[in-house]
């Protein structure tokens, strides 16, 4: 079929309701009797709460409720966002409940309140009396799993959350085969999703006694189970909707606010009550990207194969384990597909400490391991005086694939072509040659790093899809999905499938953005770039649905067969020739109004998809580090994807584009930082925690090489996180390959920068 | 099966949402930046516009547009709800546009302003600028359709919308066979609905370019193509919403305020505008009841047995088309399968009045001709010295009858037996013997009338019904319909019907409520008391969908044969023993979350329903009439229905005592009066015009003959308008029994009857 509307770059079906403010978000929807809810947050990073007095708060007037453990249901839970597990061994870890007796970070809920207005709610907080026994706090990995350090969590010696990890062949025969052995550490900071619109929610208990949640998530049918379960109420009694939302980068795949917003109107009668964080909240009390330290060991051989290789990892999780015990795993997951290996053994520990808890964010494990794994190339390229390229290029997957542990195949695979592109690009070779011989105190450097990343999480979580379609009258259809637009253009995408396989025009595809659990196709929600991918296919399914019985309704009424007829531009046609039978309007109009036939036509229909599909691609960066000041310059960066077919060009490079910036500031800028002792944020602000500007970020290259997914209905793969996962190394390579220093900590501040290059006897 | 929830008297599932304040209706919705719209309305009954300037209004601060017909599409729409007919034959009348050039009536709209609030918007209407050519007004069917009267419609000569009757055998014969010929004259008068809530919407166009309207309707998704094909749009670039509706009795089954509503946003750039018409305003722009005046001939034998009935009936339709080219037709089709006769011919003719539309309301046409005939029936039964009640026994109809014009079939038929129940109740023989020889000036007497009707329009109309049920992990499910909820209790029964069916308590059948065409199954809507059997089907079909897929998947999960399952208390249970089998939840969770099986549960089912049923039932009246004050008390007042199954009670038992009280006012008092001149209405509001009061109402017997009706799947007919029927004659003859006067127009005010008896000779 040749493509009328998939691949071309036609405007987001939201722009002009996100750009006139007619797209209305969670805050929108106060209203002026809502109650206000705020959390009373602990000053220590770790405390057990000894007595906890709110009489005095509870008397203020304008107070309508304040909570404490004490008035919460007692029940653990888990805030992941995954589809729930039938297999209790497979189900998220329960370490948390609503409010809690014992602080574990600075900023974690040991009280709620309650009230009129925000100014009366913030006064009665500090009317909560709390006396505290103060604890040691643990604030690294080392410290917390140093012998006879304190439980962070009761059941959990140690305080090691995870350590599970894989051996794929013989690491030590591996050794025994390798000409060289090659160890690196590298480490990774901790960052914060800083999406724009804060975690913003409002509860209110309806007429029927049912919760309904109005909040800005990725996963609304998933927030409706864990509130639920939070709660020990059946989830049937919870209905959650989500508005437009203004991004979440993986922070929203998350029971943030949910849980305890749903307590707060049950605490008042079931009152509509509103909770904003701030944003300073929103940086500590909702999650976090997991710092992770590498050791990696590399065997291989003298022409450059990569025979073997050992990581082990220990990622400091914070205080919950939100999505911390499958993080590490799904990292060392998805990147080893990359560069098929003899022998792999990857050894992760993931670690409670005393710090704000961390969670999915976009890339998932991948941008840390792929900083470790790429960085740790390049130094064994320069080891072996390889070009980088060569080196990747003689290890790199090939189709036909098949990953030795979850079976997943690879079959498509653009990666040569993507590095080939992004060599082309930023000019590699010719720029090379220019720098071999710097001197100066500025000096010039390319770098690049690939990555390999699958669509959505099969064979590990379900991954469940719906989507409902509706064919008015005139032969426009509204658009039902599960899955959630945040920002990243999927409604547009959809439309765009819808559109192609009907054969009407995208502005006749109706979107229904919001979500709302009562009523929209099941689905798990937005995260792991499984949309486009596996949205996708419930949303082909539904649309070929609709269309076959178009075409039977038009069988019964003209004797002519299905299989004889098509859509094109609004009219049925007969598909050997395309001349017209009638239009799709008049089929329409029958489905509604024939006095014996009619048969309104929809969809309303699930795919569980139970298979995946790798995606591939390459950062090419070209940087100058003036060593006098530490400053790392980005001149020129490429980003060249293999995401199988483009639905919308111009929507996929927007994509890239946030990819590239969010990688950026991970490689030069961005640190979530803590006092050293005292566990308490230093710049959980948009201040002082430094993400990129407008004036930051170079003009960005975007390039695609569009094999196509078998598996796909459109040929398309995933594409949402992965272009922030390969920029940090492919930087931090050209700054290596520019000052021939090794920077194998993130991020490369113009300090750090500074301080290096004068170790090095640079300056 | 033996029901479990059906036949119930369960609470309203809307019953908390009502009393707390918790529903929401359209003005609930309004938000402070909305625009207010306002209409001119014309002082003259029949009056062309010569000339009309707006810029005085236009130029006033404030007013955001002003529109005449100048400025709003002159496309000629129909407002009767009813479906869409492919045949261009069978469509509604379209006689009307969004704003005229020329008055029909006192109160037709002739410009519109949107302002930013209600003061201006009325100060804005001051200044527009009509210069009217006065035209005679035609104020009764009688000057309408004199020779040279003046067209109303240019297209309409005589000012006959329609003349379309029967004639069923030969009436002349049958005058040959009769033993007696008797005669009446009879008229009804011209009521309003007055439902509690005024008709309200307001519209907006949302970022999609489309126009959502928020309105107070009884039918969402015809408003929908309505609204298209006034604005000569595409239907699918329009959406309708309703929320909880607070009553329409037929007033809002009609397009009254959506065109132009949606005409007003339009000229604000999409603005969002509301419009809320006053009671003054409701009163007169909305729809009325029709008057009708009635000639009856009937052909009698000897003892007593109807042979042939001749009806002339002149309605007036007052300005435009509305329902009124088919009520008079519709109200002679449905009374006529209670006395089947050797001949019958009906003579309607709808004339066009400078009077306020007439439209449907709860009967549709039936009151009318049941005053009119049961009226006569009594009179004949005077004059043949029969018991009324004899009279009606040897004429009725049984069951097995097929009405000769349409096909529709008597499967179950009550009647007797509710003759009977009601005759025991009120003690009619008892009481007949006491009141015999009355003489002073309180007067006694006992009246009954029986009527017959239909469970929706089939043939004539199309019945397409939707219903879509989603299963929630617990077991629980959604049910949205497509048909409305305005106060009648649909919503609960369509509740029950799907606990009953699935086998879950009715509080996990969550209702939405809202009707939204976006996502709404198609239905026609709420009229015609087609809800509980029509859309019923609907519901049990999509009911036993989701049953036999939950079964189907218990049988893939233990290979148990779905047809040796069932499903009770909410558990799967062996269906020959009733031993459970698992929970239903545990199989609900599976449809979830099983890997590879997943599949949620939804339905989303049509049904085209080509069939009806007919329901019957009797008032039973007792009367005191003071003949010096013409005050006429009902001393004791009976309904007994054969409405098949009844499904709640409780619910039932209401929908009779609102009807009873309607029938009540259209008896006694009710009466919208226009100045015999002008046309101008005299008593447009709630102190001038009487609707009885809670103080003016006895209390009110019902009770039920519950035949199983054959095609329902509950065994359920109509029973929303059927109560109103056969009140006002019940009373009438009450009236005539006590006094030997007979009154054959409504209302019987004491006025009227004072006058009457007098004249009589009784006082």
């Amino acid at each position: 079929m040749a493509s009328a509307v998939v691949g071309r770059s036609i405007s987001r079906v939201d722009a002009v309701a996100k750009v006139t403010g007619k797209a209305k978000y969670t805050a929108d929807f106060f209203t002026r009797d809502m109650l206000v809810g705020k959390i009373l947050r602990s000053p220590y990073a770790h405390a057990r709460i000894k007595n906890i007095d709110a009489d005095r708060a509870r008397a203020l007037p304008g107070v309508e409720a304040v909570l404490t453990y004490k008035d919460v249901p007692q029940i653990k839970f888990a805030t992941a966002g995954h589809p729930y597990a039938l297999d209790p061994k497979h189900r998220d870890k329960a370490d948390r409940t609503i409010l809690t007796d014992k602080a574990r970070f600075v900023g974690d809920a040991v009280a709620a309140v309650v009230a009129r207005d925000e100014l009366t709610a913030l006064e009665a907080l500090k009317l909560i009396d709390v006396e505290y026994e103060v604890l040691e706090p643990l604030l690294t990995p080392e410290a917390a799993m140093r012998e006879g350090a304190p439980r962070i969590h009761e059941d959990c010696e140690g305080n090691i959350l995870s350590s599970f990890g894989y051996e794929i062949g013989n690491i030590e025969e591996a050794w025994q085969k390798a000409d060289y052995i090659f160890e690196d550490e590298l480490e990774t900071s901790i960052v914060q999703h800083c999406q724009l619109e804060n975690h913003t929610s409002y509860a209110y208990v309806d007429s029927d006694g049912r919760i309904v949640i109005v909040t800005s998530t990725q996963i609304p049918h998933i927030i409706r189970r864990i509130v639920g379960q939070a709660l020990g109420i059946p989830w049937g009694r919870v209905r959650v909707i989500k508005p437009y939302v203004g991004g979440g980068f993986g922070s929203k795949q998350d029971a943030c606010l949910e849980p305890i917003v749903a307590a707060m109107t049950l605490a008042v009668g079931g009152r509509p009550v509103k909770l904003e964080l701030s944003r300073e909240e929103c940086m500590i009390d909702t999650r976090t990207r997991h710092a992770i330290k590498y050791k990696i060991k590399t065997g291989v051989s003298k022409d450059g194969k990569l025979i073997g290789m050992h990581i082990k990892a220990v990622a400091n999780t914070g205080a919950y384990a939100s999505h911390g015990h499958s993080i590490a795993m799904a990292g060392g997951t998805k990147f080893r597909i990359l560069y098929p290996m003899e022998a792999l053994k990857y050894e992760p520990y993931t670690v409670y400490t005393n710090l704000p808890v961390a969670g999915a964010m976009r890339g998932y494990g991948s941008p840390q391991i792929t900083f470790a794994v790429e960085s740790h190339l390049d130094a064994i390229a320069r080891r072996l005086n390889m070009d980088p390229i060569e080196l990747r290029l003689k290890n790199l997957v090939t189709e036909g694939y098949v990953d030795p542990l979850n079976g997943n195949r690879v079959r498509s695979c653009g990666i040569r072509e993507c590095i080939m592109k992004g060599k082309e690009l930023i000019k590699w070779d010719e720029k090379k040659e220019r720098y071999k011989n710097q001197t100066g105190s500025k000096r010039r450097g390319l770098g690049m790093a690939c990555f390999s990343y699958a669509s959505g999480t099969h064979p590990v979580g379900l991954e469940m899809a719906g989507a409902r379609i509706v064919l008015n009258q005139d032969g426009s259809v509204q658009l039902q999905v599960g899955a959630t637009e945040i920002g990243q253009g999927s409604d547009t995408v959809f439309a765009q499938m819808v559109a192609e396989v009907l054969g009407i025009p995208v502005d006749m595809v109706h979107v229904v953005s919001t979500q709302d659990t009562d009523i929209t196709p099941f689905d798990t929600g937005a995260y792991a770039s499984r949309q486009t991918y596996i949205t996708g296919m419930a949303v082909a399914k539904a649309a070929a649905e609709v269309k076959a019985k178009i075409l039977d309704f038009v069988w019964g009424m003209t004797d002519i067969p299905a299989h004889a007829l098509d859509i094109k531009d609004r009219n049925i046609v007969y598909k050997h020739s395309g001349e017209v039978v009638m239009p799709l309007e008049e089929v329409a109009l029958h489905t509604y109004y024939d006095t014996v036939f009619a048969s309104p036509i929809t969809s309303d229909t699930s795919n569980n998809a139970r298979i995946n599909a790798f995606v591939f691609g390459a950062t090419f960066a070209e940087v100058e580090v003036d060593l006098k000041t530490g400053k790392i310059e980005i001149l020129e960066i490429y980003n060249v994807h293999d995401s199988g077919k483009i639905i919308n060009p111009q929507l996929a490079e927007g994509q890239v584009h946030g990819g590239v910036s969010m990688g950026i500031g991970y490689a030069l800028a961005e640190q979530l930082l803590f006092d050293e002792k005292t566990g308490r944020p230093l710049n959980n602000n948009l201040l002082d925690y430094k993400i990129p500007t407008i004036m930051d970020v170079p003009e960005i290259g975007v390039a695609f090489v569009e094999t196509h997914e078998p598996t796909s209905p459109y040929g398309c793969k995933a594409l949402g996180e992965p272009p922030v996962i390969p920029v940090a190394p492919a930087v931090r390579n050209a700054v290596f390959d520019a000052t021939g220093v090794a920077f194998n900590r993130l991020p490369m501040t113009p300090q750090k920068v500074f301080e290096k290059c004068k170790e090095a006897g640079l300056i």
